[in-house]
């Protein structure tokens, strides 16, 4: 019978075995210390034994072994217990040294390496947390939407062409001798499957060929999407994100507390309402709160996201903010200008601890709008049939959005680059491991 | 307030309004009759007012509308209750003839035809069951991990070259100027996985460019992948799966009987123990029962897969079958040998409904027998650097296994090809929609 880690306090008095990692390992005369790290986390152990303390002489870090032996109390140990070692089973020595110190606190290396050794590096339990944060914030989008009567779609990463971009800004695939793209985003296929069940998500990696190296983008990107038919309204897609959100930080709340102590972060504090702010007024701000020329950009800049995200945050109290109303030029042909006044889109983005984390809005969804649109932007509607079809055959209102999922994770726990919150980032300069 | 289609039985007497799709419409004199669908379902509705009469009397099918009136006690009606339409208002009007009736019980179209019009045809009530089922599917498979301890990961879909073959096989995509393949599998990452949380799970597209175009291949298909270490032997693997196959039967079960009825198909038996065959045991019996030709064989062929699935059903009362101990050289080299036999492999397929719907097995963990296995075939270990670095650097004994998406959605419906079970298949000849 295996022990976890972290249990071995409940055992105290009886003979646990325990499998894992030797995280540490420290030799001091006769007695051997190993600190082991399984799933659970980690567990301080004692070898005194002549014969175990031999066995593991030899040993670097990373060995995989078992341990067994009596738990006993010890109020200096992790967890208020030690495991008292009298038998040692290697089931995978190392010899090596490691390249990186992944049981250090603070492995003080730069990204580049951390990510050269990103097989090991992820051992360590700092890194580790980052993507136990990252699988919960996929599990509850899903679980969240599922709730809200959505259904789970596999849109194809493997396309003709674009919305967006048709084929520029997407990786070209040689496919059985024809030319295809990697998917951008799967804009088309989930208007098409509003029209199946109204209410649909995805959550998968997305592609784009962008040939800028910032701290804020990535080739290869998570995209939690969702797009939502018989909207009233355009608030509606944000109303739906603001609740995911409360229920996000429910949840992190109560399983991540750990995760979040690693890295030293906050969960964010649940907002009541987060601020809707049209880009036009943000920009009025940034000019007279911060002496931003930025009034009539079609966009806020990174700089101005941190200033309006510092603003709402100490004049509005919500560390979230809705930026609203961007110019129609800035945004794809299928987003739904306001009809109040057509020179600006039914679209949003959500900004957080200072970074562009969503996009959204509303989209067109008559046939008759979208051949005008197109053909004012000097798009030929015949080279996008196969996605005008669903709206000669009948489409609700609908919206949706896109939320990137490295960005999240990243400021969620405060990371300064999105490559570290993600497993095997991909970007220009990086194609392993 | 919108009512849903499948809801108006419980607002008999009451005014209510439905929004959804024009199903079915049929004019009688002055009365027009409208079957409405939405994402619960359908609706019968009736309209005699003069002026809602006429409003509908130049939309086709797929039209979206909402129609106001009374919900009355119809027992002929679906649910027992129609609605008496005061009001129509017109939300989206097709003027068209459908290109496929979408809205027959069978479509009775080909597949090329199902496949070419498939942003619409998919709107078909059975068509739409398909895919209720795979995203039940996919969240049993994620909720029965998440309760097992493992955590969810993504790992690249671009990368350098693949495990099993190298960059043969696989779609090569342009990055930047260096040459870059889709993913075959996420083999090589679930196993560094392993090394950081033990038990990972992913749901994936992967990408094969295999040439052959069967009614059981897909050029992406979902994979549902999982590994864990720490295993005390390679059939904890196959325990596992049962497991969740009971999981997954229940909750078809408790979800999705409509679903089935659709199609006409049984959720299978919950086994109680699924049964465990040596191909070598296989074979014999193959050749015994029904004169096949196979002792030796490497694989079962498609029609022995059939075959030995109809023994398993009606000799040892069991719809799956596991297929154990396939030759060394058949599986990939990072697959464990058996100790016993050198010659075959602690490997297994699972067999369901005549058809193999998962692949998984023990793999090697210490280094220096991947070294060996590696040079046995003519490979170079310095080929395989960024994978070999977690094997010297500490694994413990592990194993897992990758059940195909589409083949399993289409094996429990009793769908004839496998492209049926994908929202928008890639095929050799199939790039669109």
């Amino acid at each position: 019978m295996r022990t976890y880690a972290t249990d071995i306090a409940k055992s105290t008095g009886k003979g646990v075995t325990l499998f894992g990692w030797i995280h540490k390992i420290r030799k001091l005369g006769g007695i051997t210390f190993i600190v082991l790290r399984d799933r659970t986390g980690l567990a301080q152990a004692v070898v005194e034994k002549k014969e175990a303390v031999k066995l593991l002489e030899r040993l670097s870090t990373e060995s995989v072994v078992s341990l067994s032996g009596k738990a006993a109390k010890e109020p200096r140990a992790p967890g208020g217990a030690e495991l008292r070692v009298e038998k040692v089973e290697v089931i995978s020595a190392v010899k090596d040294e490691l390249p990186i110190e992944i049981n250090k606190k603070e492995m003080n290396v730069n990204i580049d390496t951390l990510l050269d050794w990103r097989q090991i590096s992820l051992r360590a339990p700092k890194e580790q947390a980052i993507f136990r944060v990252q699988a919960e914030i996929l599990k509850t989008f899903r679980d969240f939407l599922v709730g809200e009567d959505f259904i789970e779609i596999n849109s194809p990463k493997i396309v003709e062409e674009g919305l967006e971009t048709g084929g520029a800004e997407m990786f070209e695939i040689k496919y059985f001798g024809k030319k295809a793209f990697l998917a951008q985003s799967p804009q088309m296929y989930k208007q098409i499957m509003v029209g199946v069940y109204e209410r649909v998500f995805e959550t998968s990696f997305m592609y784009r060929a962008e040939k800028h190296s910032t701290s804020r983008h990535l080739n290869q990107y998570l995209s939690l999407d969702l797009e939502m038919g018989f909207i009233d309204s355009w608030e509606d897609v944000m109303d739906l994100e603001e609740k995911y959100l409360g229920y996000l930080i429910d949840t992190l709340n109560k399983n991540c507390k750990g995760e979040f102590e690693e890295w030293e972060a906050d969960v964010p504090k649940k907002p009541k309402k987060i601020p809707r702010m049209k880009l036009s007024e943000a920009q009025k701000i940034l000019g007279k709160e911060y002496k931003e020329k930025c009034i009539g950009a079609p966009d806020l800049d990174p700089k101005q996201e941190k200033l309006i995200c510092e603003y709402a945050e100490k004049k509005i109290g919500s560390e979230f903010i809705f930026i609203t109303h961007y110019p129609t030029g800035k945004r794809p042909f299928y987003t739904m200008d306001d009809p109040k006044n057509p020179k600006e889109t039914l679209s949003f983005d959500l900004l957080f601890r200072g970074l562009e984390v969503t996009t959204g809005g509303q989209r067109l969804h008559i046939y008759d709008e979208y051949v005008k649109k197109m053909k004012d932007r000097g798009l030929k509607p015949e080279d996008f049939k196969d996605y005008l079809v669903v709206f000669k055959y009948g489409m609700p209102p609908h919206g949706g959005l896109a939320i990137g999922g490295e960005r999240l994770t990243a400021r969620l726990l405060g990371l300064d680059n999105v490559r570290q919150a993600s497993l095997f980032p991909r970007d220009i300069n990086r194609l392993r491991p």
